[in-house]
C-alpha cells in the first residue's frame, strides 16, 4: 500500500510560498463553513514516528481559528477511563458542532503500535478496526465531516530521523510500546496497513501522506482535510434536498403492550415488608457488585405519569448513595446539543463498580423525537443500530444494563393526570405537552412497539411493566434488579472459576 | 456543642402527616425560585453513620424536582482528581444555576473522619476549614445558597444503630476509615464540633439535626433548606437594590506598563536558530517536568494584536504534543455561564506533568468585564482575592504557573489593525469590537495596573513581555517559560534531597 505512496515528493520553499496562502484561505473557509453550518470536523493525525504529527497539529492551529479547534492525546489511560467502556474517552472528547477535534493518533494510535509489538492479538485489532469503521460510518452520518490522516516515511527516511534524533537526544517515550513499535518499522507499516485498508471508506476515508518533505506534507493534509468538509457539507446539502419519505415501520395490529396483564396488584398488607426486603437485598448486591466491579446501568421509559419517579426513588434508595446516581434526561443543554445525540449518556456512564440510573434515556430519539417529528425518519431509523452498538459497548465493558417500560392503561393515566392537578407539589408535573402527547397514544404504541423490537438483544433484553398499580410496579422493577444482578454476580463467579480453571 | 441538639426531640407519625404537606410545598416552592431566579443551590449532607444520611438525599429528590437535582459522592479518590489541586473534584461539581448540587458529606465528610482517626494532623484539618470557610463565602457572594446540615446521634443511639446494623449484616465500608470512625463515637463527635465551629458563618451556616427521630429530621432538614434559598434570595434583592458606587481603584499617573522598554527587537539573524534551540531546551525541561509529575498553567493576556497566538504557537511547538493543550478562552457555553465564572477554567487544569495553555484566562473578569461594565463592581473587586486563593491552590498543587501580559504600543497596534484588515485570513481577527477596546486604551491600562497590582504574587509573578517586536516577544516568553521551569525541577529536585536527608 505504502510503496505507491513514498515516490519522494517534494515542495521548494519557492513552491510553498506560492500556493500556500491560497490553501491556507482555503481551510480557513472550510473551517468557517463548519461554523456556519454547525458541522463537526474530526481530524485524526496518525503516522510513524519522527513523521511530523506533532508540527501538523501545530500547524493546524495556525492556520485554522484556533478558538474553535481542541487537540485531544490518548496515550494515557486514567483509572477513571480504564474502569469504563473503551470508547467513553473518545466520546467525550468528540468535536460540537462548528469546532474541530484533532485527535492525536485517535482510536487508531494505539491500537496500530500494541498490534505491531504483539500487545494485541490479531483478532482482537480487527475487531476494534470493525468497530470503528462502524462508528465512523454512524458520526458521518450524523453530519460529522472526518478526515484521517497517515503520514508515512519509507524505511530508509524513517531509520535516518530516528538516528538523527537519537544523537540529538530528543527521542521521548510516553509509553512502553512507543519504542518497540519505533525500532520495528516493518511491523508497524504493516500493522498500519492493516489499519488503514480495514476503516477506509467513502465517508471517512484515509489520507496516506509521504511526510518526508515537510512543505509536501502541510499542502497535503489541508487538503485533505478541505476535502472532508466538502464532503459533509454535500452530505448536508443532499440531506436537505432528499425528499421526506415517510418511515417504513413495522405495521402492528397487535401490540407487545396489549399483552402485558395490568391486573397485577401488590399485596397491601404486606407491601412495606416486601419492599423493605428487596431493598436489603438489592443493597447487599450492589456492595458485592461494587466489590467485583461490575457496574450497572438501569434506564426508565414509559407514558407520562406511568410512575417512573416513584420507581427509581424506591430503587435508589435499596443502593447505596455512595456508589449511586440518578440522572434525569430533560431539555439538553448547548453543550450537549451541539454534539452526537449519545454524547450526553456517555457522559453519566457509570465506573466499574457504580450504578448510574437514568429517568428517561437514549431512546427518546425513537420516541418523543420519532412521534413529534423532532428528527428526520432517516435519523431516527438510523438510531436502533447506534444504540444496539452503544448498550453492546456497555454490556462488553462491565455494565449490567436493565432497561424498564413501565406501562398502564389510557384511563389510569388519565385517573392520575386529573389526581395531579389537585395536589399542590405535583401540578408542576402536568403541563399542556403531557395532554398532547396523551393524544398521541397510538403513535407511542406503534414506536415503542418498534423500538421493543428492534432494541430488544440477548444481552439488553426489555422490561415491560405492568404500571396500573405502582406499587406493584415498584416491586417489580425492584425483583428485575435484583435477579439480574443475581445473574451477573453469579456468572462473574463461574468466569472467575473458569478463568482460574484455565491457569 | 452536640449537647444542646440531642434532646430527645420528637414527630409523631400523626404531626408529621399535618406538618410534611405545607413544608412539601414550601420547600418545593423555593426551589422554583432558584429556577427563576439562576440561583444555584449548594446543599452537603454529613452526619454520624446510621443517621440516614442516604434517606435525606432520597427524601430531597422526592420533595423537589430532581430534573433539576445533582446528587454527588466524593469518597473515592479516582488518579485524574489525585494529580490535580483537591478541590478541582468539588468545583466541577458546584450546581450551576437554577440546578440543586446534594454534596453527601461534602468537602467535609472525608476531612472530619480523616482527622478523627489520625489520618489528617491537626494544621492540616484547620488549614482545610478555614479554606473551606473563605471558598463558601466566595460562593455565597457570587449568589450560591448554601446550606450546611449535620445529622446527629448520641452516644448510645449512635451505638444501638451500628450494633443493630452490625447483626443485620447492614455495614458497609468504601474507604478504611470509614470503619475506623464509626467505632470511635467520641472522636468523631469531637472532630465533627471542630469542623462546624471553624466554618458556621452567617452565609452559609451550619444546621445540626438532632437525627434520632427521622420524622423530625426529615422536617428540619426542608426547613434549613428553605432557610438557605431565603438567604439568598434575600441577597439577591439587597444586592440590586445597592446604589451603584464607582468602584474603589488605584489612582496611577504612571503605569507599570510606562516602565517597559518596547524597544527590545529580535537579532532577524539568529532568531531562527535561537528560537529552535529554546524550543529543543523546552521540549527536554517538559519532558523532565512530566516525569516528576510537575504540571505548568500558562497564561497569556495583553492587547489585541499583541500577538498572544504567535506566541502561543512557539510555545506549543516546544513542548511534545502528548502533554500539552492549547485553551483558547472565547465565549462562554450556557453550561459555563451557568456556574462561577472560575468553573470554566477548572475543567481544563492539567493533571501531574502535564501543560495546560490559556489564551486569554480568568483575568477577563477584572479586564474586559470591568471595564465593558459587564460585571459588577462588587464583583470585580472580589475577584482579586478570589483569583490570589485559585492560583494559591494551582501552585500548592503542583503547577508550575506562569503569566504573561504582553504590551506594545497603541501606534503598533494601529499598524497591526490594518495589516489585519488586509490580509484575507488574517480580517476575521479584526472586528468592530477591536476598534471600540482600542479607544478605551486608558481604562484597560487602569484596570491592568490595578491586576498587577494585585494579583502579582511571590508564587505567581506577571511577566510583562515587550511586544512591539514580535520575534522579541516570542523568544521572551519562550526564555521566561525555561527559565520558571528550570527552576521548578531544580527545586523538586532539592525538595527531593531534603525529604531524602530527612528519612
Amino acid at each position: 500500500m505504502f510503496e505507491t505512496v513514498v515516490l519522494g515528493r517534494r515542495c521548494s520553499d519557492k513552491k510553498f510560498r506560492e500556493e500556500a496562502p491560497a490553501l491556507r484561505m482555503k481551510l480557513f473557509e472550510a473551517q468557517r463553513r463548519c461554523i456556519e453550518r454547525k458541522i463537526p470536523l474530526l481530524v485524526t493525525i496518525a503516522g510513524m514516528d519522527g513523521s511530523g504529527r506533532g508540527a501538523v497539529v501545530n500547524l493546524l492551529s495556525e492556520w485554522m481559528d484556533n478558538k474553535f479547534v481542541h487537540n485531544h492525546v490518548f496515550w494515557m489511560e486514567t483509572d477513571d477511563e480504564r474502569e469504563r467502556p473503551r470508547d467513553w474517552r473518545y466520546w467525550l472528547r468528540l468535536p460540537a458542532a462548528g469546532t474541530v477535534g484533532v485527535f492525536f493518533g485517535g482510536w487508531y494510535g494505539a491500537a496500530i503500535r500494541m498490534f505491531c509489538t504483539g500487545d494485541m492479538s490479531e483478532m482482537e485489532f480487527c475487531t476494534r478496526m470493525h468497530h470503528y469503521r462502524g462508528l465512523e460510518e454512524s458520526l458521518a452520518a450524523s453530519g460529522m465531516a472526518i478526515a484521517k490522516i497517515w503520514l508515512h516515511l519509507d524505511k530508509k527516511e524513517h531509520a535516518e530521523r530516528l538516528k538523527k534524533r537519537l544523537e540529538h537526544k530528543q527521542v521521548r517515550h510516553f509509553t512502553p510500546y512507543d519504542k518497540k513499535a519505533s525500532e520495528n518499522y516493518d511491523a508497524l507499516a504493516s500493522a498500519a496497513s492493516r489499519a488503514i485498508t480495514l476503516t477506509d471508506r467513502a465517508c471517512a476515508p484515509w489520507t496516506i501522506v509521504d511526510a518526508a518533505d515537510a512543505n509536501y506534507r502541510d499542502l497535503a493534509v489541508a487538503r485533505a482535510i478541505i476535502a472532508a468538509v466538502d464532503r459533509a457539507l454535500a452530505e448536508q446539502d443532499a440531506k436537505k434536498a432528499r425528499p421526506k419519505e415517510a418511515p417504513i415501520t413495522q405495521e402492528s395490529v397487535i401490540s407487545t403492550l396489549d399483552a402485558i396483564d395490568l391486573s397485577v396488584k401488590a399485596d397491601p398488607e404486606t407491601y412495606k415488608k416486601d419492599l423493605k426486603d428487596l431493598q436489603d437485598e438489592l443493597r447487599e448486591l450492589t456492595y458485592q457488585a461494587w466489590k467485583k466491579g461490575i457496574s450497572s446501568t438501569i434506564i426508565f421509559e414509559g407514558w407520562d405519569a406511568a410512575g417512573k419517579g416513584g420507581c427509581i426513588r424506591r430503587l435508589m434508595a435499596g443502593i447505596d448513595a455512595r456508589i449511586s446516581r440518578a440522572i434525569p434526561i430533560g431539555v439538553p443543554t448547548d453543550e450537549e446539543l451541539a454534539h452526537h445525540y449519545l454524547w450526553r449518556f456517555w457522559r453519566h456512564i457509570p465506573r466499574a463498580g457504580f450504578v448510574t440510573v437514568y429517568d428517561r434515556s437514549w431512546y427518546g430519539r425513537v420516541l418523543v423525537e420519532r412521534v413529534e417529528g423532532l428528527t428526520a425518519p432517516e435519523d431516527w431509523s438510523r438510531a436502533y443500530a447506534e444504540i444496539n452498538l452503544f448498550e453492546e459497548q456497555l454490556v462488553a465493558g462491565g455494565n449490567v444494563l436493565v432497561k424498564f417500560w413501565l406501562h398502564f392503561s389510557p384511563e389510569e393515566q388519565l385517573r392520575r393526570f386529573k389526581e395531579r392537578e389537585e395536589t399542590p407539589w405535583k401540578q408542576y408535573k402536568i403541563t399542556p405537552d403531557d395532554w398532547r402527547n396523551r393524544e398521541r397514544w397510538p403513535d407511542y404504541v406503534r414506536a415503542a412497539d418498534e423500538m421493543f423490537l428492534r432494541t430488544s438483544t440477548g444481552y439488553a433484553p426489555w422490561h415491560i411493566i405492568a404500571a396500573e398499580d405502582k406499587k406493584a410496579a415498584r416491586l417489580a422493577v425492584l425483583r428485575t434488579c435484583r435477579d439480574t444482578l443475581k445473574k451477573a454476580l453469579k456468572n462473574a463467579g463461574e468466569k472467575h472459576k473458569e478463568d482460574h480453571a484455565k491457569k
